[in-house]
């Protein structure tokens, strides 16, 4: 189940980058679960990972790397995480990446290593090892969609997004996959996500960029509310298509920034849109607060309460619950009483009352729909921001109980 | 379904407090939703309202007369919290304590009115009206558990508790009833609570001892990490024993105020208890923390995670899932390479490592029982806190999603 979500379409290679997956049979049969992605020597890496504070080996092994060298190579497994593992877990993803190093001929630590799947069981090296020389010699630029694929847990849909931007002096691509689809919260979620585009960018600018784009987009979601112990976001730019960011008008530098920020953004919500039994596509919008924070603090709230999520699964225009909600934001400065709420454009609250004109029939039809946009309007100031998330369904408790079994 | 909860057995009455119910037929039918609380006059009250910022009229109103008088009614309402009712909320409040201070004859600023149900839908004042004749006549002094019967919404049992204290010179009572069984975390929760005493006691030493007894009860617990519009906890002291607690020894004045917050606990475990949907009573410990803050911190993340929850509702000793959660705690001091986890007294995780002893089956077994002890050990001070939980379950989704059908 998934609202609004459409396998993905035509994804454009990006000269410079390689993929390759492969089915060791980790947790999965009968499906690819293993990915390797090789990346130009120029191309520049910048990377942002969870700041759960129980992390998986992989992820700090993947810090310890990108402090040390380029990246040339990325392993990624889907159904074992990789974490909680102890000592023997850096063992393990040690163990594939000396093979890897050996059969593609770098240094380890120009090798960054990614898991997700069930946390606290030990990842059988051997079975992705096995796996090496068929991954390296099956490097191809167009299987972005083959690797969506194989980085998938619980997802029900393949996440990849793809844009050819014009800009004055030529095109640039951004190609970029991803999987999730529970444990979403920001700071960041059971995630992986992987970008490409051929633009030339400085490794300090291009991480700038990334971190900024990554607020508006892999933090402005949330399914459960929990983050996980392995999330990682990883953007490269090869500078295979000869032209350089630092050089271009502020035009283009702006064009290429929005559709970085809009291909991380869909990547973003289709994890939202696969949400453990999400049957709704819901945009928390508070409007005219006093602070970005402020406004991201009201529409976390709303976007996290269970009451508000219940009453969504159940298309319940219970807008007591979301005022409650948001009530409920840990905001000295809130005030409600200035507060208005619309659901799909259906005015409800208006300056702390209820709209006289609103009637339950008329919210119970806006809530009937799959995609729910609830804007907060503050009245307090001119900032806003924007949360997407999910409803609370039946089907959410079915998988995660049902998970391990 | 609720967890180990029975029904309420003997309850003291405590001279000085007269109760009386009635059925108005506010939203439920045959059963009474109104009680009326009588206080002498020489009676000492504390109170502590919900922090959340969307708080319903009467909340408002009680604040506002607690300034100006000492109460001498109290008059509760189930099936409708008279929240996010704007202006005529207040109206519709004012207009039941205006009846009550002409039939009683007392200002209306002794009267504190309280409302609990559902949100935004307008409190039908004279159908409350319409009791207070038979509610003014029927006061007494042994109407405890026919009160804490009158108060529940979805509450599946009814909620007192009662000690007799024996001090060195004499004997003291407390008796206490509760409502509430969803939307509860601290700060509070859908929660009303009335706790007699008659031991006498100056209000404002009162009003410290009962906010330190509110953090080791009402605000340890959480169902669904939602907080209310309309909770509010009243304690009464009315000090008809002719014991007065500044002349106690400083044991006495320790056994009493140890009294008051077991039943205070009793009270607020009972509410998890019968949580909505509710299958498992679940205690999350957090030992040798660095503050006790630190260690609220990492327990309401454990405890509040839907993933940790579904695991419970599955009996599945996920224990990745409780150490993701722990670290997804916002605390920057965490270090969870020295921390320990046992359920039910089964170590699983120790000092950072899965304890080499531990087997599925072992956790397996310890997550079957209804009751479950979460023990976290930090190993980064000597600090704790425990809080009290459940699981989510299907139910908990039913409930929730067809409260207001």
């Amino acid at each position: 189940m998934s609202v609004g979500l459409a396998p993905p379409a035509k994804i454009h290679p990006i000269d410079g980058i390689k993929l390759s997956t492969a089915a060791a049979g980790i947790r999965y049969q009968g499906r690819d679960d293993l990915v390797l992605i090789g990346i130009n020597a120029q191309a520049s890496v910048a990377a942002v990972f969870t700041q759960n504070k129980f992390r998986a080996a992989p992820v700090e092994i993947c810090v310890r790397h990108l402090e040390k060298a380029n990246p040339r190579y990325l392993i990624i497994n889907a159904g074992n995480a990789n974490a909680g593992t102890g000592q023997l877990g850096y063992v393990k993803a040690e163990k594939v990446i000396q093979a890897l190093a050996l059969a593609l001929d770098v240094d380890a630590e120009q090798i960054l290593p990614f898991s997700t799947g069930v946390i606290g069981e030990l990842l059988d090296a051997d079975k992705v090892i096995q796996k090496i020389p068929f991954l390296v010699t099956d490097l191809q630029a167009d299987a972005w969609i083959s690797a969506a694929q194989a980085i998938m847990t619980t997802d029900t849909v393949a996440k990849a997004f793809s844009q050819v931007i014009a800009l004055s002096i030529g095109e640039v691509r951004i190609s970029g996959m991803a999987k999730g689809s529970g444990m979403i919260q920001p700071n960041m979620a059971t995630m992986l996500a992987y970008i490409g585009t051929d633009l030339e960018i400085e490794q300090t600018v291009l991480q700038q960029i990334f971190t900024a784009a990554i607020d508006h987009s892999f933090n402005s979601i949330t399914v459960d509310g929990d983050t996980s112990t392995n999330d990682a976001c990883v953007l490269i730019a090869t500078g295979t298509s000869g032209i350089t960011f630092q050089n271009l008008p502020a035009d283009d530098k702006n064009k290429f920034i929005h559709a970085l920020q809009e291909i991380m953004q869909q990547l973003a919500q289709a994890i939202v849109r696969d949400g453990e039994g999400a049957s709704k596509f819901v945009s928390v919008k508070v409007t005219e607060a006093g602070s970005v924070e402020q406004a991201r603090k009201v529409a976390f709230a709303v976007a996290n309460s269970p009451l508000v999520k219940t009453a969504l699964a159940a298309s319940d225009p219970n807008w007591g619950r979301i005022m409650a909600a948001a009530g409920n934001a840990q905001d000295l400065t809130l005030d409600l009483a200035k507060a208005s709420l619309d659901i799909n454009a259906v005015s409800i609250w208006k300056q702390g009352a209820l709209n006289s004109t609103y009637t339950e029939e008329a919210g119970k039809h806006a809530m009937l729909k799959d995609e729910i946009v609830m804007h907060i309007n503050l009245g307090l100031g001119t900032n806003d921001a924007t949360i997407w998330t999910t409803d609370l369904t039946h089907e959410y408790i079915r998988i995660n109980a049902e998970y391990r079994s």
